[in-house]
């Protein structure tokens, strides 16, 4: 059971969704052999099929419980809306000392969503790798998609500290750097880090989408002054994206109030021309930044 | 005076400013030998050491009027806020049949600062090169800034043509692709393409400073979610755009409106869990993405 160069071998795993991120994560199990077996389990045939195509399923099926029967580890990939029915539909199939995991970006909706559904002996070990493109589906994955980045691990107070490490490991193994913190602590953090950057770029880019016609051809045209980033953000999966937003509604509000109150600030400043308020405020942010480059996260 | 391969050669040019855009334009000239001598005018002797000690100016002085002095063009590359008091120090140097032009992300503020200042026979051409990236300085520039990115030209009625012209091949012999539309209508384009990204990542990138301390670290850490090219563009020169927010204040204004509208819209549908309204409006921005795209602007 296991492999000589990580310790680290499942007999059986099932990944239930098999988009950007599943799909990376079954190339990271392909090439260091850490999976007997990958079973994917995913909504439409036609996903199941890319995924067999390119060699990352050694099953596939849409019924969650075929999946996971035999299993020794479940990794939950799909948008955080439909977790609820997959634990139902699955929980049955779940043998005694598997390991349950997810890749979901908000975490206290899971452990409410899936946690009740588990039967005693399988160990819930929520967890959310900090890494993606705005690009979706089995044919974006990659295995280096996970590399020098942050994997935040969310399990409940009493988890089941083996199936905890062995999470880490799963991870680590990837590339990344694996934390562990309160549910509700990285819901708050990934609110301003990750779900109010992403709701200000789909809403900048639906503004432009929204302009007169003539407008709208030269908005692409000159989107290399700034705009071309907030597309590439706002190109990013929308059903996806509806979940995070309407399961951190309670983060993602907090957050977006705060950003509010400080824009509102630096349109009264700009309206009344005060530029030292605005220049004082631009230059702060730099701090951040530099930041962002000694933690090598850009 | 003109040089085989692009018959474009100036005795003269004056450089006012040598950051990022006008180091960029010096290596443009020098590169392509567009330029018999480069004056180059900063406010500080540090930044006047810096550009020679690259090779990008021939002479430098503190003074506009002793930098444009016999002059065949004259390019304003300061922050907006300099231009007007610059166009009144520089005017008495001006030789006629001089060109000024400049770089200038908004427009209409430019012809209103600079234009009554020049004295007749000198030709004006306000320019705006679409281009740029978050550092600043003349060690930031390079020569391949400005290759495949939109210039836009705005030169008032009456302008002469030859001179428009002039400036057309200036820019498009950096690699430029040149457009002329009136200097209202750029404003408002630009209003949306960068003013408005910029203020909304200066924005967040803000807020997030001012959270308590143990989350701002983790916002650093966990930054590969989005946050990260929020504090690209944020670190962008403050003096710059304070500049730029204070003199397109009325479109920027116009367009933070319509952007807090539709903010404020998708704020609803989260609280009220709308989630059919949060994916439909979050699809429709794809469109945007995939005609940035076909431009090439990404």
């Amino acid at each position: 059971m296991t492999d000589p160069a990580s310790g680290l071998y499942f007999g059986r795993v099932a990944l239930i969704g098999i988009g950007l991120i599943g799909s990376s994560l079954a190339r990271v199990l392909k090439r260091d052999r850490l999976a007997g077996h990958i079973a994917v389990c995913a909504r439409t045939h036609a996903t199941l099929d890319a995924a067999a195509a390119l060699g990352i399923a050694d099953s596939t099926t849409t019924d969650p419980r075929q999946a996971v029967t035999d299993a020794d580890l479940v990794v939950l990939c799909t948008p955080l809306g439909a977790y609820g029915a997959i634990a139902q539909a699955m929980a049955a199939g779940l043998k005694p000392g598997c390991i349950v995991t997810d890749v979901g970006s908000v975490k206290s909706c899971v452990i409410a969503d899936v946690g009740p559904h588990l039967p005693d002996g399988v160990h819930f070990v929520p967890a959310h790798p900090v890494a993606g493109t705005e690009h979706s589906g089995p044919q974006s994955g990659f295995a280096e998609l996970f590399e020098g980045r942050y994997c935040v691990l969310t399990p409940p107070s009493g988890t089941d500290e083996t199936a905890i490490d062995t999470v880490t490991r799963l991870w680590r193994q990837a590339g990344m750097i694996v934390e562990r913190m309160a549910a509700t602590h990285h819901d708050r953090v990934l609110a301003i880090t990750s779900h109010l950057p992403h709701l200000i770029a789909y809403t900048i880019v639906g503004t432009a989408t929204d302009l007169e016609d003539h407008l709208k051809l030269e908005v692409i045209k000159f989107s290399a002054g700034g705009f071309r980033d907030f597309t590439r953000i706002a190109s990013s999966d929308p059903v996806m994206w509806r979940d995070i937003f309407l399961s951190n509604r309670d983060a993602v509000l907090e957050m977006l109030q705060r950003f509010n109150e400080d824009l509102t600030a630096l349109q009264r400043a700009i309206r009344w021309g005060e530029g030292q308020a605005l220049e004082g405020r631009f230059a702060r942010t730099r701090e951040i930044r530099r930041g962002v480059l000694a933690a090598k996260q850009a």
